[in-house]
């Protein structure tokens, strides 16, 4: 399989990495870019991301065999209410939202009796650059990427974008979109929260600059991921905002074990508590 | 300054990685070595880590300038009452627990009149290994020790203590015991709190395995501190309960904000608390 001309909405680490890891692969001929910014876009062009570009989305996605929608979840129903109406039967769209349900939701209602040509994924990958000067063709190497098809799907399209993701590397999943919902606040929403509450919890104390100061690797470590983008975590929390607040809540009832066993100074339950999660964490993450 | 014969009680990442800094900087003649474990001496001082060792604590602080005490919390009153019938006026003693104002009590109540012999310190450096076979002598180069002296103490002799680590290539601070622990507890006792109980949250979920399978590079660098010792943390957590219990209920607290901001679709107050930690975290952690 391989595709004629991909166009990819929202040129950035995300999409741009597509776009090289498809031309890598001899996958894709032709890949013309659309967004907001003609700056950016001309960049893309001269770094070899994109064949050409236009601000016009209707234009960019005509003749299209496949559409990658890797805008910011806030934008995500925009993109759709603007390349729906020019949508031909022969093209499929997909995109890149960090959470399916409310993207599944905007699709429905915006693409209508064409919602079979929407086919909803995830690639979890990035690093904490953004833009598409930081896309390189080996973002997706081995990484993961979460199909969560519709029952309007054929299955055919269903394999055309998982064929798509196979040659830029990925290893591609199915599930439903609730389910990725929850899978996803558990090991990335809920764990962000987490960062940006702890480094925003002690910033607010006296001699912040001082206990700053007195952070160690680890403490590095555990909140790197506090440095991400505050607009594209706004949307997350606001687009996954159930399946984070059953992961929030979840978490507040382990944390509040946690702690009683510490007033209670038992020590057999805080070594029994440790102890199990140093064994997932190193069963799993090794 | 220098030191003709260093004790190190129990000799593993921590002990260990001080006498080969000694060593190499020349500022230590003989260093012998104590502990529980003979085979694991024996192994010391073939890795060059110990000139010689004895099991009997008694004799190991003989005629020693320094004693250097870096044995797990839980273990720190039992080696103080072993050394204190025997400590001569001449030998400092000081310690790594990475409590301080619990170590201190430990001290007063077994040294008594030579309470002012003992100066409290705790180096902020480690890895996940452990064991004398990880000790090397670059452990300390550009790291934090934080002194945290008592009035009791000549300041000669904490001058002592400070040049010791200062030799071993260290940063030397001073502030007092319940100072310390509370930034302890903010910058590394609540987020390896954080880390296992939000490793046993998912890991008390179904689908485990999916769960964890999905887990992207954040994730692991996130929950990296999961993987330490369980009984060093359970002796911390009981050590510093006070301070521990304080800032987990400022975490609550803030986590509540995040919470409440979230189920009322608040997308400013998210921002702002996300730009908030993301500035706070690049300016201190760059």
């Amino acid at each position: 399989m391989s595709i004629d001309r991909l166009c990819v909405i929202g040129v950035g680490l995300i999409g741009g990495s597509l776009a090289l890891a498809l031309k890598k692969a001899g996958y894709c001929k032709h890949v013309v870019g659309a967004g907001r910014n003609e700056q950016r876009l001309a960049h893309a062009v001269e770094l070899g991301i994109l064949d050409d570009y236009t601000l016009d989305y209707a234009q960019a996605v005509t003749g299209a065999d496949v559409v990658f929608v890797a805008v910011p979840l806030g934008a995500m129903a925009e993109v759709f209410e603007k390349i729906e109406p020019v949508l031909s039967p022969q093209t499929l769209v997909t995109d890149a939202g960090s959470a399916k349900h409310s993207v599944v939701e905007d699709a429905m209602r915006v693409f209508g009796d064409k919602i079979n040509q929407f086919i909803p994924g995830h690639p979890i990958a990035g690093t904490e650059k953004s833009g598409a000067e930081a896309a390189f063709d080996s973002l997706y190497q081995e990484r993961r990427v979460i199909l969560t098809p519709l029952e309007e799907n054929a299955q055919s399209d269903v394999e055309t974008i998982k064929s798509m993701w196979q040659a830029a590397g990925a290893i591609v999943d199915e599930m439903g979109d609730r389910h990725h919902d929850l899978v996803l606040a558990g090991t990335s929403h809920l764990p962000h929260m987490l960062a940006f509450a702890l480094v925003d919890c002690l910033n607010s104390m006296e001699d912040v600059d001082e206990i700053f100061r007195f952070a160690a690797g680890g403490f590095r470590d555990f909140t790197r991921i506090a440095s991400s983008d505050p607009t594209m975590w706004r949307d997350i929390c606001l687009s996954n905002r159930e399946a984070v607040l059953v992961m929030m809540e979840r978490f507040q009832n382990e944390m509040a074990i946690v702690k009683t066993a510490i007033e209670n100074n038992d020590a057999n339950a805080l070594y029994a508590l440790f102890s199990q999660a140093k064994s997932a964490r190193d069963e799993f993450c090794m």
